[in-house]
């Protein structure tokens, strides 16, 4: 008899996601262990209750899914479970706070659809948030010149920053916008915009889009109205308006949910994985 | 193959009820998603990560109980999630906080096998508590005559109001019942009585009881001793002393668990459903 | 259709043990319902919960297991949850706080395998805690002579009363072990040593423990480098080594795995059962 599949869900808010545990279900995981304000210091016990359980052979049944809508607090739950795990005693991790890693690889595997992304320019808007420094992180992998773009110059120059640690080679300008004027300055010469702006925050006005006649492609992950670049609506899906191709948060919403998925089933083949951007983005590569 | 049916249990009490969450599993819930101490400012991210993980053709397949000791706090968090749906984007709803409404529609449908309640009298004590209201106004709706009875004829008078507002041609009349007397004078020319008051609280004295020569049914849903009406023991069920019926709370319990398990099931059904009092007590005319 | 089984796990900790939860699925429960944080004052409402949602001849399929750091805690749970059953209405019930049940359970048939019981002087060094106190008990009771050894006098005393209530003909010495010297004397022609003592404290130099001839057994249930016990490693499982056997916590630990496992199928079995440390250890005597 083969053993179930237990995902432990481990969420930074007090209420754990139902969102991510529905998902995990239609992924095909057998059990769900779900912990709602799971902070740092719970997090030993809880991976020791993953590691210690089953035999290093059969622990790739057992794996963890990091979520909750603060993703810094995510990333630290991430780096606090690898520092539990040895030799073979490990679990598979996988972390999507905030749907931010799906969210961006699934806005990159579109734009990928469309562009050659290395031999393109991609400007992101609000590029300092979570999702918004996952599409810069990854688009820079994939060779593009990316606009990181910030109300901010200096928020903007640190994601510059901390992307190139992770991307050595990465060709990022770090871009201050503030209003229409910069904004359209941000998107001059660039094939791609993508939005990652709060929701109901209107980063770029339909005039000023259509007027930016480099574009050939452009992305708003705000599902909120009013959208984040206008003109695009939520429900859009690689849909061609004013010469250009458009997707809006729904359109890339199929995308995610299958990436989701794929990754959750993904944890349960091995119990080596750490699954965050690049993983899933690169899981995204073979769906 | 068939999506799971996965029951997203909203509990304002700390710790999720556990009673409602056997019923759930015994009522073939595949997953159960059970999150304690909710909040109203909890439901929107809780509902939408119920709405948007499965296609609207597959959203029959999740569904919302809520539950908890405060039926009040329950309604909050039904009126919330019920805001949260737009077109086809809704999952079925189920209320049954301190199981209120299979209570009160069990007691109710136990009334009907013995007596024509359009053309009845009945009486409720204690109708002012949660599910002393429901009863009160599941009998109006059946037509009956009902006599709201309370210590305070101003709270008694204020459930005649809430009900007259539901069921706009219900007969209602209020009634203070502070001890025998006036106990007796509130059933007297009754049919039926009903005592839906706190646990352990007698309301009506063995003799009044058997004085009332009008009465053939007598319920009394306490299922702490001392019964609130002295001579009904919790089992009874159906059995007849001094020329009455008489059912105590395990005795209706047999038809509200079926009941439960009844409503549960038809949640699945659809992904439009709203089961608060009546449409419980209208599933129990079925089975 | 055959009812599903349903573990009530009550935890003590705020977080509910992951640990727990995987041994329960592997040993064949269906559905977990996992409280963390609970008190006292919440158990009659969750064992009620568990008590009337099934007959009678069907209340086998629902068990509750106690866990949580806080064995006392966990104690005060079982007492209250035992009050409230009355007659056929009841569920069985599996005490394992801080794993010290099992511990103790596995530390003693791992013992019994090389010694008769019956015939042999055994030292219990940290016999205080509650894995310790559980290991005297369970020596006690297979007619050992047991030395429980403390650092203080009174408390290893008062270990020794607690015991000769449960065990009223236990073989009892308390004994004050404060350095080398003491825990020497201690185990002075005792044919075995169980270290129950707090993770990474050092209970027995490797030299001294060389030098106790009457040794033939020596068991370390600490798993935290270094070890109680200098000179047995985690891993040690019946292995010789300086004319004795030797044991660490993870060679203890796959009996403790075992009767884990084997205690709560036990469970369902009938619903009659509580399960606290003879129980589990006479579990474990047949598998």
């Amino acid at each position: 008899m083969s053993l179930s599949k237990i995902l432990l869900c481990l969420d930074t808010d007090p209420q754990p996601s139902v969102f991510d545990a529905v998902v995990a279900v239609d992924a095909g995981v057998d059990q769900l262990l779900r912990q709602g304000g799971v902070s740092v210091d719970d997090v030993r016990n809880l991976i020791y209750g993953a590691m210690f359980t089953r035999g290093p052979g059969d622990l790739k049944n057992t794996a963890v899914f990091i979520g909750g809508s603060d993703v810094g607090a995510g990333e630290e739950l991430l780096a606090k479970a690898r520092e539990c795990f040895f030799g073979p005693m490990r679990v598979s991790l996988m972390l999507d706070s905030n749907g931010a890693n799906t969210t961006a690889a699934a806005a990159v595997l579109c734009a990928r659809k469309h562009l050659k992304l290395a031999e393109s320019t991609a400007t992101v808007l609000a590029a300092t948030g979570s999702v918004g420094r996952r599409v810069a992180r990854l688009l820079a992998r994939e060779g593009a010149t990316v606009r990181v773009a910030s109300r901010q110059l200096s928020r903007a120059q640190q994601v510059c920053d901390d992307v190139r640690r992770l991307v050595p080679d990465a060709q990022l300008e770090a871009w201050e916008t503030r209003e229409t004027e910069s904004t359209l300055a941000a998107i001059d010469g660039a094939a791609c915009v993508v939005a990652a702006g709060a929701p109901a925050a209107q980063l770029l006005p339909e005039e000023a889009r259509r007027e930016a006649k480099s574009l050939t492609l452009a992305i708003d992950l705000n599902a909120v109205p009013p959208a984040g670049i206008a003109g695009i609506t939520p429900q859009d899906k690689a849909i061609e308006k004013d010469g250009q191709i458009l997707y809006g948060a729904i359109g890339v919403g199929g995308t995610k949910m299958k990436l989701h998925k794929a990754a959750i089933r993904r944890l349960f083949e091995t119990n080596d994985l750490v699954l965050d951007a690049e993983e899933i983005y690169s899981i995204g590569s073979n769906i």
